[in-house]
């Protein structure tokens, strides 16, 4: 079969691999009908040093079971399941908590013997735990949205869970990316009344007002903290949700949270550390990490079908397994905001 | 009047000061009947430049009210009144939320024209929202206890509950200076089962154990991670309380800390930053700062007030005005947990 590797900053290939399959009785094999290329994709595509064996991507798709194992009892052969970008078994200490991105015997795609998102195929470890059964077609005009579901609607939702958004509350979105414009989605699915996002792509901060922005904040640094004071009364936001992980939005974030408030953190951070004193002498919470999007297909999966929210529409651009590595420039470049893979 | 000044690491005095009296229509003046030396005035004590004006220390104290000024309208002279360790005006934003230590016309003991804590008086600003009225004697025999209301209890039942400890929690404490064996305390009564004290000082841990604590570790650094890592099945404690502030501290709180668990940050931090891509790859939270222990005192009043806990057990020494700068040493050297201080 076809999918994606990368062999280091710069280098995707798409080629061929060998077929995807069934190993244990748990798994399940899904065709791939629709992929993603990730924000944290382009990570690697920066950095990573070459690397002859490459690695293969993606950790975002829907698809069609093909085949499941012995083991596997509520996914069935035909059904269109919808994947979160970790696998996790559904049943240990911390999934039954909902908290499945640290599942005891969960993993992630593209390592060792399991596919990445971005090819033809996937065997999916823990299918009953992994997978959720979509009731629609495999070609419903939904699929951008549900494919959201994989990471960045629930990536977005994590973040304004973890940064408390209440109703009445003031929320700062930092980053315009496609997690930091679901967390737009998200803080006013949750109530908030003020949602300030900070960010510079005109285009990005358009589809961001239609998703519930109020306000935007173009400057950075200590020009940014300062608007956004004006914007609260000088007091900040009640809550902080850093959508892009790069030390300045990071201490941006902790700047222009109100005393008492709460920052939600997705991004994968640049740094090993954070100043974290700045919240300390305030009294606010940081919280957040990789988010458990498998709890949170359950309860924003009505919202998707029911079309109240439409986080699909940060999908700019959709191209075919060939067009992968021309995908992943175009998002670094900034061209795209998130690409939708079409095999 | 006499209080007590320091005038650089190691050099504390007491000496003869201008009398402590009213200035502002909404202070109370106040005759001190128990003060106390915090952990953290060993910072200055340890490490404060010379400085030829002084410092006023102090920032624990009950006292009777002498006068008020004309504009009070709750506190009356006569009252017998414990005040925080900060002082706020009890209707800002933030005091209205519960959160009295971000007042947004409150301020530090000790500084400008308000008096400190170890000394024969005080000016109170902001009486009416600062003081609470105490129902006993002044010299009644829960008078340790109520003096920790000023502070430590507080301060350890709010690493409690920014660690967000809840019934059946696992809890580690890390530190067993007078906060750590408080926050056990604070642990024991939100119904955490089991409590894990990280301290070395073998009489601390005695007291700790008899406050709740299930377990000690006395080790430290990775060993100390081990030793917890043990102690809960492998996994860390839903919560920990934080009660040191050095950087080692710090570290090991965010090690022992479980996946998607919290951690409660009271101790004055060494380091502006901190490694917190620890607990984001464990989806773990970090709240915590200056308590607001105005807001604690109200609930925590009625416990001490009918024995159900005793935090006055901290106070290991009880010196006189003149006794203030030995009770420092001593405090200093580990020799005392905590000083309770009878001008």
């Amino acid at each position: 079969m076809r999918a994606t590797v990368m062999y280091g900053a710069g280098d995707v290939r798409v080629e061929d691999v060998p077929d995807a399959r069934l190993i244990d009785p748990t798994d399940a094999l899904v065709r791939v009908t629709r992929g993603a290329i990730c924000g944290s994709d382009l990570w690697p595509y920066k950095s990573m040093p070459h690397d002859d064996a490459g690695r293969r991507m993606g950790h975002e798709f829907i698809g069609i079971v093909e085949a499941v194992g012995t083991d596997v009892q509520t996914i069935k052969t035909g059904d269109l399941v919808v994947s979160p970008f970790l696998w996790s078994d559904g049943t240990c200490v911390f999934c039954s908590e909902g908290l499945q991105s640290e599942c005891l015997h969960g993993g992630r795609y593209g390592f060792e013997d399991v596919d990445g998102g971005q090819g033809e195929a996937v065997r999916v470890p823990q299918a009953d735990g992994t997978l959720v059964v979509l009731p629609v077609g495999e070609d419903d005009a939904l699929m951008p949205s549900l494919l959201t579901l994989s990471d960045v609607m629930g990536t977005g939702h994590h973040a304004a869970v973890a940064a408390r958004v209440a109703p009445g509350n003031s929320v700062a979105v930092v980053g315009d990316g496609a997690v930091g414009l679901c967390g737009v989605i998200a803080a006013k699915r949750l109530g908030a009344e003020q949602i300030i996002l900070l960010g510079t792509n005109p285009d990005r901060i358009a589809l961001g007002r239609e998703f519930g922005a109020t306000d935007k904040v173009g400057e950075r640094g200590d020009e940014a903290v300062e608007r956004v004071k004006e914007l609260t009364g000088g007091l900040g936001t009640h809550s902080v949700l850093e959508c892009v992980g790069l030390e300045q939005a990071v201490v941006t974030a902790l700047e222009i949270a109100r005393p008492g408030g709460a920052i939600g953190r997705v991004g994968v951070p640049e740094h090993d550390t954070t100043p974290t004193s700045i919240a300390f002498w305030k009294n606010a919470s940081m919280a957040g990490g990789p988010a458990p999007v498998r709890a949170y297909i359950d309860e924003l999966l009505p919202d998707v079908l029911e079309g109240r929210i439409e986080p699909g529409r940060v999908f700019d651009r959709v191209v075919d397994l060939d067009g992968v590595p021309e995908g992943y420039r175009a998002m670094n470049d900034r061209e795209s905001i998130k690409v939708l893979v079409k095999p």
